[in-house]
């Protein structure tokens, strides 16, 4: 250990207790686990347990000029989990800060700290009998949520893009200033929570997707629980059906009728959320066997493409929603269906019975339309947590670390205007990429916006193969690579993907170096993260 | 005229042709103009035709060092108009840029400049036979729409709230370097339009509210027609009333059920729009009696506030946003109408007939009636430009020039949280400060988001009255001491009150400093805008 990482150290210690400053061997080589290959030495976690805290650790880390990088709860799967973009940093661990600081049901608001996840808010909300509900991603209940709207992410509801309901941000900048964004800035602000834009230049996006400051709490906008809420469900033969199903809804959405975030997923993506790889079926082969994937897509009933939404609204809203549901989609889908409470409660008393007579496994696919049906009136769920177990030979364990337990899980998400056309392109594309690097081509649509799509795409492999560390970065390089080239740009990074696109056009590199460079001269917040 | 000044005007005229730079004694003169008392010199006038023209502005300016102040159209009534908040600038008016440059009706959007106005994209649309709506203020058609986005400006649609319906801003930096922002710093991104946050640090807010760069184009979203629209009026009785109404739309507004930025204007409103100063009733007395204002209210048929606001929808979408709007209104105000193009076309043939049957003018109210509801639509209107010559003697001239003309016009517009009382307790507020200064407390309460409310406050006078622009600035300057007390802080500013507000916290000013200071280190760009 180095004289002044050394001196950190002490002063940290100092300043926060011993209890907030992890260097224990284990620890250290735990949070540099990813779900893929990825060579960082983490020289300690600093767990600060207020905002105080952070400040001093930056002012700390600034004086003995020690890099840090900071993580919510970090479980950034897929994107590097808790790796730092650069070696040899300190990770700054914000799990601790787990405070629900503010609540207000009739604005429907609460502020929150970096350390509370889906989960406690699900929990929080339920106690206080509430008739507000979360945004849910499909991460499990223990994953932080403002981690995750700091890298913009998307739900399932109608508050789905979760950035733009967002106000009030407290934020450490890199030299231990604090700052409130928006109306926050006058301490007497009553507005602070509930209009984001405040008075002059607004700042909060500065601080999504950046290494310009760490924050420290924000203001979470939630959804009023609607009197009627659907969930539908569709199949779409084909990239002509994936094509025609999102042309015919895009007008829908564009029209607010529907407001949730659409998803699309392939067969092999349905298949991989049912279980793990048919080893046996495929005879040890991989990636998947056309003649394996077509049975088990018979015996599960999903389709090329499976799609699910939600309703929210009045009786009447609802009801109106279905019937130009129904009429856009005719004709392009089959076994377009609405889920209620009520319908739920059937299907789970007699899933044998209704799945004998629909010809599809309800047994195995119930616990997965319980699951989507849940995240998108705020109850989160674990359910997904299996699908990165796929490859593996071994039947995932009952606590899951998919960073520990070797899982491969490599994600990409190009972002296309939403058009049919453009998640076909993208499709193919990435199919072809993906089996022939022996990959199944796990692939969601998702309607991002009234005029955006995104494309999830998920490399899920097993870490203890030998030589599949290196192929699945091989096949992830390989696509970023393909679809910069036809225009399709990603809406997050991981610590995989950092410096792999094009270069951005020379001025707006110059400016970010220049903001980089006024807020943090010594470059201490998270180099690299980010960085164009 | 200094050396380096000179040498700038010669270096302009080459690079942007004589034709774009303005030194006559008259225009300089005009462009000072405000609907306030102002003094600024104005050195020159620029009129770039294009963002290369924008850059060369810059570079210039920086190689002379002579500061710049930038407007659209400059028709930035009440708060400034294109007068800068420093004296001795050149202004670049960027009015000949107005190229409407791409248009896509399935995704809903144009790219524009800074000079395509209300107006021209309206006609645009029109021409286009295009089922798409712009949203607009109540503003003429002739003012910048780019200009009142950066301001952060709201219209009357459900797009009311302007800069969350905007993607790919392009930027002249101070320094004369150009970026696109999101998704568009890739030059062939497909989403640039489409997705505004792109990857990375979003700059978006940054450029907005401030003096850190030029915008000289983006992408506006535009509102699909809706399969049926309609407005609603109604009238709410006293303090009471406003808060029991406001307490009551808010959770549809929530809900989404009402989607439009809901507007209700107090009585004094009310009749400033519906003509001028009653100087002969009033016996010439200042404020307004109170007799006559009951007088004109009855004659008009306004009530004490009076509300409006627009529905958007399918057919049964709408209806069921109508009983439910009843319902929440039941009791609670009178008078609660709705209003189609077929009942608009029977009042329009029978003003006076109905007028009688409803006790009300007709004839006064049907253009304003008419006029609210083209706006929701996205028709613009001159209507309104009337009302800022309420105290003048003389009838307003048919081309009306508000800052030459000298109106007195003074804008504040305080945010709160959506709740009644706060819309009280500022109301109230202002009309007692505004009536102890002879003014009559012109105050519209309007609906910003699902959370926030807005108070648009007009101080109107005639600066033609020896003595009245001093004491409507006094007026003025006592209404943001006093709200900012109670903790209600304005959603923009003008060059008028720049620097009223309190001092943000040290921790922000410095940030903010910082972020000036490597962007615009010799402090060219708009020296005094929004700097805290």
């Amino acid at each position: 250990m180095n004289l002044s990482l050394e001196s950190a150290i002490k002063a940290w210690q100092e300043e926060l207790g011993e209890d907030c400053v992890d260097i224990g061997t284990d620890s250290l080589s735990r949070i540099a686990e990813a779900t893929f290959k990825i060579e960082r030495r983490v020289l300690a976690i600093l767990r600060p347990k207020d905002s105080g805290h952070v400040q001093a650790c930056m002012r700390i880390a600034n004086l003995y000029m020690v890099p840090v990088y900071v993580v919510s709860t970090g479980k950034n799967w897929g994107n590097g989990s808790s790796v730092p973009t650069q070696d040899e940093c300190v990770v700054i661990h914000l799990g601790k800060m787990n405070t629900i600081k503010d609540f207000n049901e009739k604005l429907a608001y609460v502020t929150i700290e970096p350390g509370v996840t889906q989960g406690q808010l699900a929990e929080f909300l339920k106690e206080k009998q509430s008739d507000l509900w979360v945004d849910m991603t499909g991460a499990p209940p223990e994953c932080s949520l403002i981690g995750n709207i700091m890298e913009r992410g998307h739900g399932h509801s109608a508050y789905s893009n979760r950035v733009e309901h967002i106000s009030g941000l407290s934020v450490v900048l890199p030299n231990g200033d604090i700052i409130e964004s928006g109306f926050g800035k006058y301490p007497d602000a009553l507005a602070a929570p509930v209009y984001p834009w405040g008075l002059g230049p607004s700042l909060d996006g500065l601080f999504t997707q950046s290494n310009l400051g760490i924050v420290t709490s924000l203001t979470m906008w939630l959804m009023p629980k609607p009197e009627v809420f659907e969930c539908f469900y569709f199949l779409a033969a084909g990239e002509d059906g994936l094509e025609q199903v999102i042309d015919a809804l895009q007008p829908l959405r564009l029209k607010g009728v529907i407001k949730s975030g659409l998803h699309i997923g392939n067969n092999y993506k349905a298949i991989n959320t049912y279980g793990q790889y048919p080893w046996e079926l495929a005879g040890g082969r991989t990636p998947l066997p056309e003649d394996v994937l077509k049975k088990l897509s018979k015996q599960t009933g999903c389709g090329d493409w499976n799609g699910s939404g939600a309703l929210y609204g009045t009786r009447q809203q609802v009801a109106d929603a279905k019937r130009q549901i129904c009429f856009a989609l005719k004709g392009k889908v089959k076994r377009l269906s609405f889920l209620t409470d009520f319908r739920l409660s059937i299907i789970k008393r007699f899933p044998k019975l209704l799945g004998y007579a629909l010809k599809v496994d309800l047994v195995t696919l119930l616990p997965v339309m319980e699951a989507i049906y849940g995240l998108s009136k705020g109850i989160p769920s674990d359910i997904w947590m299996a699908s990165v177990y796929w490859r593996k030979k071994q039947a995932p364990p009952a606590i899951k670390d998919p960073d520990h337990d070797r899982c491969g899980l490599i994600w990409y998400s190009p972002v296309a205007p939403l058009e049919g056309r453009h998640a076909v392109i993208i499709s193919n594309e990435v199919k072809k990429i993906m089996l022939a690097f022996s990959f199944e081509p796990l692939i969601a649509v998702v309607f991002f916006s009234e005029r955006a799509l995104c494309c999830v795409i998920s490399i899920v492999y097993d870490r203890d193969i030998p030589g599949e560390d290196d192929r699945a970065m091989q096949c992830h390089d390989d696509i970023i690579r393909r679809l910069a080239e036809l225009g399709y740009y990603p809406y997050r990074l991981g610590v995989q993907n950092m410096s792999k696109l094009p270069e951005p056009s020379a001025d707006y590199v110059k400016l970010i170096r220049k903001l980089k460079a006024a807020l943090d001269p010594e470059r201490i917040l998270s180099p690299g993260r980010y960085e164009c």
